[in-house]
C-alpha cells in the first residue's frame, strides 16, 4: 500500500500531523494481544485448588467453591473484554508509538487479572479486612482494566486516521460503552468496604450483563473493517 | 472483500438475519485459540514431579508413573481436539459475537485440564473416594469439552453465512461426530464411581480411537477451505 | 487456489492417493508451533532458584550453576531446533492429517523439556543414581525429540504434495540430517550411567555444534520457499 | 515474490554474498517473538505476592510494595522494548539464520527477566549482600537484553538485503540509539554495588524515558515498511 493512500479523505491539516505520527499496520500488535489474552485466561488455572490428600477429599472439594466461582467471574470478564477489544480493533488500519504504549497499559492490567482473583478465592470466606481488601482489590483491577479500555477508545476518537473510514462515526459511542463499562464496578468498590460477597456478585453480574449484551458497537465495527475491504 | 460478497447464493431472508448478524474474519480468533492450546499443552508440565532428593530417585521416579500417564492422556486429547478442532475452523469464513462467546465457552474447558490431570495423577492410585472424584472430574470435563465443540458445530450448521459454501453440506455430520466423541465419556463417567482406573483407561482408549480415526471429516473441511480459495 | 494446482507435475498415481489424503495450509500450524516453542522456552525461567534469605544470598547464588547452565543449554537447545524446525517447514504448503499428527508428537517432547531440565539442575552435584537418572532423562528427552523431528522430515519426503517443488529434492538430506543429530544424543546416554558430567557437556556440545553448524540446509529449504513463492 | 525480486538495487557483488545467505520472510519469527514477550510480560503476575491469612492482610499488602514497584518497572520496560523492536522488525523483510540466532539470544534476556524482577522484589528492602546482589543482576539483565538488542540493529546494518529499502540509511542511528539505552544501565549497575534503591531508581527511570520519548526511530522503520508496501 502506498503511504499516500493512508491519507485518502483527511483534511490537509490533520493530513500533515498524521504524517508527523508514523503509522504501520497492526498485524503484530494483534498477535501480542491475542497472546497475552491467551495466557491471562490460561494461567487461572494454577490457582485452583491442589486438593492434596485422600481422607477429605470431597469435602475439600466441595469447600473450594469460592475458587471455581472466581475463576469462571475472570474467565468470563477477560473473555468478554476480549471480545470488546476485538471488535474496536476490527477497525483499527494503523498504529503508532502512542496507540502501542496505551494497548500496553490496557495490557498490564489484563495480565494482572490472575492475581486478584487468586486473592479473591483464598478470602472471600474468611470475612474481615482480608476479604474487604480483596474484593476492592479485585473490583478495582477490573476497573482500571475498563478505564484503560475506554482510554484506548478515546485515543482512536481522536486520531481517525488510523481507523476504517466507516467505522469513524461509532467511535465515540464505543469510548462511552467502555467507559460505562468501567463505572459499572464503582458499586462493586464501595459494597467491597461494606458487604464484600456482595461485591463480587456485581462484578459477576456485570460479566453477564455483556455476555447478554446484544449492542450493535461491535458489530458495526466488524462492518468498517469489512467495507474498508482489510480484515 | 465486499461485504455483499458475503451473501452471495443466501437467499433474501436469511441474507437480511445475516446483516443483522455483523461478520469478521476469523484471523484473531484463530490467534487466541492457537494460543489457548498451545499453553494448556506446555502447562501439563508444571504438573510433572519434582523428585526433591537423592536417595530414593530411581524409585520415585518409577512412583510417579500415573503423572506420565495422566500428562500423556491429556495431552494426547488436547492435540486430537486441536487437529478436530482445526478441522471444523477450515471452513469457517467469518464470525459473529455469538460465535466467539460459544468458542469461548469451548477454550474454557480446554484451558481447565491441566487441573483434572494434576488430580488425576496425584489420586488414581490411592483409591478411595480422592480416586472416584478424580476420575469423575476428569472425565466430566473431556465430556464437557466435547459438548462445546458440539455447541460450536451446530451454531455453524445453523448459520450458513459463517461457512465456505461446499463445506456446508457436512456440518450436520460434523455436529454428530463432536456429539458422539463427548458421550463417549460418559462410560467413563459411569466407571468413575466404580472403578477408577477402568474411568482412566476408557479415557485413554477415546484418545486412543481419535488418533487411529480415519474419518473423512477433516479432510471434508480442509478441501472446502480450498476451494473456496481462502484458505 | 484451485485444488487441482496442489497437484502440477504429481503424477496420477499420487495424485489418486493425494486426493484421498486431503490438504489445508499450513497457517495454523505456525501458529501452534511457535506458541508451544515460545511458552516452553520461557517457562524454562520457573526453575531458576528463588534464593530466599539475605545472610548467604552470594554464597547460595554461586551454588545455583547447575540451574543457570541447564537454563543455557536448554534454551539454546530448544531454540536451535525452533530454527532447524522452521527451516522444514517454510518449504511445507500443505498440511494433512497424519503431519499435524506427527508434529503433535514432536511437540509433546518440546514441551516436556522444562521438566528434564529442571531435574538435571537439582540433581548434578548430587552425584549418585539421582544424577545418573537425570542424566539419562535428559538425553533420552533432546533425543526423542529429535528422532520425532525426522519422522516429520520422512513422512515429507514420502509426501512430496505437500512441498513446494524446489524442495523436494533436499528431503532426504533433512531427514538425515534430523536422524544423526538425533543419534549424538547416544553417547549422551551411554556416560549418563557412567560419567553423569560428561552426559551434559555432551548435550551443551550439541548445541554448541548447530550453533555453529554452516549447513546448506535451512537456506535451501528457505529458497524453496521463495521461488515457490509463498512464504 | 522471485527471489530475483530480493535484490533489485543490490549491486552484483553484494548480490552474490546474499545469494550465499539464503533468505526466508520474518512471518514465523513475528511469531515467536511475540509469544515470548506476550509470556514473559505475563508471567510476572506469578511473583505477585500470594497473602495468606487473614489477621494482618491489610499490612501485608502494604508491605508488599516493592512486588509491585518491580512489576510495574519491568512490565513497563518489556514492553517498551517491544515497541522499540517492534520498530526494527517492521523495516526487516527477509532473515537468514544467522538473524535467527541472533534475535533468539535476545528473546533469552527477554525471557529471563521474570527471574531477577523475583529476586529484586524479595531483598530490595533486606539491604545488605542481598539487595546489592539482586539490583546488580536485574541492571545487568537490561544491560544485556538491550546489548542484545544493539548486536541486532548492527547485524542489520550490515546486511542491508534483509530490509526495506527506504529504512536502510537509518540503520546506524537505530544501533547507536539501542547502544545508548544499553550503556544507560552501567550507572545503575555500579550504584547496585552502593546504593541499591538507587539503582532501582535509575532502573525505573530509564523506563519512564524511553515511554517519554520523542524519538522519530520507530517511525521511520513503521513509514520505510509502508513504502515499501509490505507491512
Amino acid at each position: 500500500m502506498q503511504p499516500d493512500a493512508l491519507y485518502r479523505g483527511v483534511p490537509a491539516g490533520s493530513r500533515r500531523r498524521a504524517r508527523n505520527n508514523r503509522l504501520v499496520g497492526p498485524g503484530r500488535l494483534h498477535a501480542l494481544i491475542d497472546g497475552v489474552f491467551a495466557i491471562a485466561v490460561t494461567l487461572l488455572v494454577l490457582d485452583l485448588p491442589a486438593l492434596p490428600g485422600s481422607a477429605h477429599f470431597v469435602h475439600r472439594f466441595v469447600e473450594g467453591w469460592p475458587s471455581y466461582a472466581a475463576y469462571v467471574v475472570s474467565f468470563a470478564t477477560i473473555a468478554l473484554i476480549w471480545i470488546e477489544h476485538h471488535g474496536m480493533m476490527s477497525a483499527v488500519r494503523f498504529v503508532n508509538r502512542r496507540f502501542l504504549e496505551r494497548t500496553l497499559i490496557f495490557l498490564l492490567f489484563v495480565s494482572i487479572i490472575p492475581w486478584p482473583t487468586a486473592l479473591a478465592a483464598e478470602h472471600i470466606r474468611q470475612g474481615g479486612a482480608a476479604a474487604r481488601a480483596a474484593a476492592l482489590l479485585y473490583a478495582a483491577t477490573m476497573m482500571l482494566m475498563g478505564l484503560s479500555m475506554a482510554f484506548s477508545w478515546r485515543y482512536l476518537a481522536e486520531h481517525e486516521q488510523l481507523l476504517a473510514e466507516p467505522a469513524r462515526p461509532a467511535m465515540p459511542a464505543g469510548a462511552r460503552r467502555a467507559l460505562m463499562g468501567s463505572l459499572a464496578y464503582l458499586p462493586a468498590i464501595v459494597f467491597a468496604l461494606l458487604v464484600p460477597p456482595l461485591s463480587f456478585a456485581i462484578d459477576a453480574a456485570i460479566a453477564l450483563y455483556f455476555a447478554l449484551s446484544k449492542n450493535e458497537l461491535p458489530g458495526v465495527m466488524y462492518e468498517a473493517g469489512l467495507k474498508d475491504g482489510s480484515v
